[in-house]
């Protein structure tokens, strides 16, 4: 996404040859209008999948899924990070390792709102080892939904986490995958490019 | 607004005199639809108060928030609640106290995304003791910038945080303010109701 690409170049900051810090759209401020193009991005890529709900992870997930869950037309649940006292029914969770934060959260969202008959699109701002993914893609399997696949922001591509859920089969939907944050210089991958 | 009342007394849940559960369309599932109608609401009655920025607290303030600001035009600040690796600049804090879940935590945004220049408006789901808005006008108060005011998407007016902060002269929009949640109903304000 030719867009993405240009604000991640004149506004992301590399901290280390593995560390982008994209605080000034993304992550801490947000830009709407850039949020609204991904949103309908999300929607040309998985216009055909039969979406029926979106799932995220608080907190920087939740402004792209509700851009897109907007053009899509179906709600969006962000899971939480932590139990608070009104989420306390009947939950899925699962366990994710913050290599960011340094810590373990558990993830959970409240079972009413996946169904089976649910087909879920799961969106995240990064994918770089792919542990927050598999986190939310086992909640969508806790609940025996249908996983359309992954729709993610910015993919680090010299980490391990897409390259091992495609080879599992899922459809994974990055737009735009960085291919090396080496000597501070951020290089996109060529085949990212063509898209 | 009505259309937020109608959808409160559809959805919402009273689990006690004091906490009404939105987890169905504002707290852990989303409606985009209403949230686009809520930043639309915002954008209204804050149109001729110069806004330059919207700021807001993760994880249940984005949604609305980030609507607001693609129809003001302007960017979202979301505070955080704990500092990530990613978040070491320099920082605004304020100490808040969650009734919810029972614990304080330490608020922060980074320096750099406001400004003296600044005219910010504050958006949050919910007003009830006035703790998190409290917090998140000290941090507009440290970067010395302007307040346009409070926009909140449910007020519950049976609580003193609105009347403190309306006291102290600071302008809050409520879209719903909710009068009384006794014996498992929904009472709306009558002020809000004519507006």
């Amino acid at each position: 996404m030719e867009r993405l690409k240009q604000k991640i170049m004149q506004e992301g900051k590399v901290l280390s040859d593995t560390v982008l810090k994209v605080d000034a759209f993304l992550n801490h401020q947000v830009d709407p209008v850039l949020m609204q193009a991904i949103g309908e991005e999300f929607d040309s890529r998985f216009k055909e999948a039969g979406v029926t709900k979106i799932l995220t992870l608080e907190s920087s997930g939740i402004a792209p899924s509700v851009m897109a869950g907007l053009y899509m037309g179906v709600p969006v649940i962000f899971a939480r990070k932590k139990k608070s006292l009104t989420l306390m029914d009947d939950l899925y969770s699962a366990d994710v390792y913050s290599y960011t934060k340094q810590e373990s959260n558990e993830i959970s969202i409240s079972k009413e709102y996946i169904q089976q008959e649910d087909t879920v699109l799961v969106i995240d701002d990064f994918l770089a080892n792919g542990q927050a993914a598999w986190g939310l893609i086992h909640l969508v399997e806790q609940a025996s939904a249908d996983l359309a696949g992954l729709g993610i922001v910015i993919e680090k591509g010299f980490q391990d986490g897409g390259d091992e859920l495609r080879q599992k089969g899922i459809r994974v939907e990055s737009l735009a995958i960085i291919e090396s944050l080496k000597q501070g210089e951020i290089q996109f991958s060529k085949e990212e490019a063509a898209v």
